[in-house]
């Protein structure tokens, strides 16, 4: 686990390879393959996030495209207010701590939130990457006002209130006017 | 400074009194005015905030109403974008660690960013809270995902043009429909 976080912090998800994080640790790729999985959910145990975002998010792909940001942030407020949540929030804590393990939640935002996101949307790759990172902000900073600053009255705001004041948001950077479409 | 960090931290920015302050550091009141003029200066200088929010959101007040947030946002890029917005990221991501210190990040954000923003919009103090409360979940995320995790590429992004994409969320959860009206 610490060879595997010095490596994730050092070269990012992408260019890091359980070979690697096997070989520095002096063990066996296929006991790291045993313990944790695939490279994506060691990444994630390294992080302790409590749960994998990607299935979260894949739940919420199927129906409406107009009712996506409903569905994705009825999701989101769900997992974030379970238990799970409270691991997630001392992991996102702690991870925005040096630009190392923030880099490191951004891989993760990027590999299991997204990109399968991104995947669904219209228009350029450009474009689908803008729109990804707009929805980005407004979630990192719902996360951040309702769970770690506990900014009142959000933080006890009923889910669904929450939803109907910022699915708008979300939906329009997924599919709206953002000032980057061709 | 350490005493009015722990008091400030124990009690918030309200319940704090510069006589408290300065009883428990055995100096007079009149010392800490000089030094470091009222509370709220006090306030950012233990946070180590370079800037003044409340002052910078003072010059964006006047104007059209209905181009506020755009105003907000290209006066907020253009503090965060500057030397002094790298000592402002480090007080943030020191302050998301702790509750405690979540708490004084909660108080300055509603001291110097909310309520003056507050004052200048319609309806009940209900549902002006809530406005701000939105509007803070937007920058608070902007902030996170440009100067923290840097997610690209909105870190990189011309003022202008994250100013033309995030505006229009800015400005509807100031003025527009945000589902908590009478």
């Amino acid at each position: 686990m610490e060879v595997a976080r010095e490596e994730f912090a050092r070269r990012g998800l992408d260019a890091t390879t359980v070979r690697q994080i096997a070989g520095r640790a002096g063990v066996d790729p296929a006991m790291i393959a045993h313990h944790f999985g695939s490279k994506q959910q060691l990444f994630l145990a390294v992080l302790q996030v409590p749960f994998d975002p990607a299935v979260e998010v894949a739940q919420v792909l199927e129906g409406p495209r107009e009712e996506l940001a409903a569905r994705l942030l009825t999701r989101m407020l769900h997992v974030w207010d379970s238990p799970a949540g409270a691991g997630a929030v001392a992991a996102v804590r702690t991870a925005v701590q040096s630009d190392d393990t923030a880099g490191m939640i951004r891989d993760l935002a990027l590999s299991r939130v997204l990109g399968p996101l991104m995947e669904t949307l219209d228009g350029t790759s450009e474009e689908r990457l803008w729109r990804a990172n707009l929805v980005a902000s407004q979630l990192i900073g719902l996360i951040f006002a309702r769970y770690v600053v506990q900014l009142e009255p959000l933080a006890s705001a009923a889910p669904a209130q929450v939803v109907a004041s910022v699915a708008p948001t979300v939906q329009r950077y997924l599919t709206g006017p953002v000032g980057r479409e061709h």
